[in-house]
């Protein structure tokens, strides 16, 4: 394992070590890439379990006490709470220290964040695409970032932090795509925020006495319905105008296949299948 | 391994010795469970495959050689062709031999085998549901069946043709589930009809420019939009009324949670989320 620089991304805390947090924490240490990791928690027990497993070094429920002492402060929580952790956060750090997170919106949480103004913290907003229908601690694994994507969205100009942030998430193994919050949001809008409204939907028009008649594929098509509601509800609010746009343009694409089977088209039906097909085969 | 009544269900005639056909074979091969199976199919290499893979003892492309000589004839050929080959086989089956089918659809096949008109041929409906977006008799593996769940749905009464039929999927491991046709076609075209259909315009929707952005849970989403255009067309043509049911009720649930993420209205829409959960927690 190449260990040029080790811990050179010195003192970083977690604000939320569950999955994301936690798999973050794992990771860090298990690369050596950090000086020290902190996690910042509201519930002792998954602090003691984060403790345990690893993924921390040192815990606190108290948020000034953690950040403070970082080079690099990660808010992992939910982006509800993500603007209400930076400006804690953010009065405390010290100067120079650079500000992330791992929330599935963004330009909700940029807005939140640069509302805070304090210059001298660069906040680089971050995405890891590797999300499960699992949460906490428990289910955090070193490797959850190896091969995946993490989009970063840094927000004015300071190359510094962003070859930072960049370096940790390459030290996890992420690969790296640079989108505007906008953007981002667009994309996650129809990639995920749509697919979960979807699954759910789907599992609601299926119901309690059919589910029994479901096979593999339902059961892959429908587990990120299990996640927790109110993670979601928060995500699909936030994004609330993109996800209603991709959830038009959706409706329109289900209405040609709809009226290939109404038409009882087979051409059209089996050509739009195809081009589906294509598109899937290709990921 | 149990094997009290080998080879009790005599000589099966497979029609169509592909994913599911080929899982069949190698089944009742491995459990010792037919005297004899004799594979039907078109293409002479994928024969000489289900040979070597011992999913088969005897091949033919003749339907009527192979048919003649069984005492089941299995049709596992695209719905499409299941009514041309049930035409070419029933004539010339023995007399009390039984034949069934694997087809996703159920009350357009049975509706044409009816027309057939032997009345000493019983035929016993039949659906596995344990597919996958792959095909062909590479895939086909003996457990495939193991703990799934058969439908069923004869026609007319039986007795004893249901009891072997039954008897061929629970020796196989399957879990045996009896339908009318009608029952069966309105309960997969919400368990299975309807997933295709949003995968499939679930793909379209994000496109090739956002297919990079997407992560393991779209991956699990969309993979059964990767299955056979051709299959799949059939499939939702010949259920068509109740595909565009299920498509109906699947728009009216969407319609909700869009209107719930329209107004803001978080209580509602956290609890639509919530439902959702609670039924696929308990998949």
């Amino acid at each position: 394992m190449a260990r040029k620089k080790t811990n050179r991304l010195g003192i970083v805390c977690i604000v939320g070590p569950g999955l994301i947090g936690g798999s973050i924490g794992l990771g860090l240490k298990k690369k050596g890439l950090a000086e020290l990791v902190i996690g910042v928690g509201r519930r002792s027990p998954s602090l003691t379990k984060a403790l345990k497993l690893g993924a921390i070094d040192r815990a606190t429920q108290d948020i000034e006490k953690g950040a403070g002492d970082a080079d690099i402060v990660i808010l992992c929580t939910s982006v509800r709470l993500i603007p209400q952790m930076a400006a804690k956060a953010v009065p405390v750090m010290k100067r120079g220290a650079i500000l992330t997170d791992v929330g599935s919106t963004k330009q909700h949480i940029v807005k939140c964040i640069q509302d805070i103004k304090r210059k001298d913290i660069p906040f680089i907003g971050g995405h890891p695409i590797a999300g499960s229908e699992r949460r906490g601690i428990e289910a955090a694994k070193a490797d959850l970032f190896e091969g995946r994507l993490c989009i970063l969205t840094p927000a004015g100009r300071n190359a510094g932090a962003l070859r930072t942030i960049k370096a940790l998430w390459q030290g996890l193994g992420a690969k790296i795509s640079i989108l505007s919050p906008d953007e981002h949001d667009r994309t996650l809008a129809a990639t995920s925020h749509l697919p979960l409204i979807l699954a759910a939907s789907l599992v609601s028009t299926v119901g309690a006495k059919r589910l029994p008649y479901t096979g593999p594929g339902f059961r892959d098509m429908t587990r990120i319905a299990s996640s927790d509601p109110e993670l979601w509800c928060d995500i699909l609010l936030q994004n609330r105008r993109k996800v209603l746009d991709a959830l038009k343009l959706f409706q329109k694409e289900l209405s040609h296949i709809e009226s290939a089977i109404y038409g009882e088209r087979q051409a059209r039906l089996s050509s739009q299948l195809m081009r589906a097909k294509r598109l899937r085969d290709a990921l």
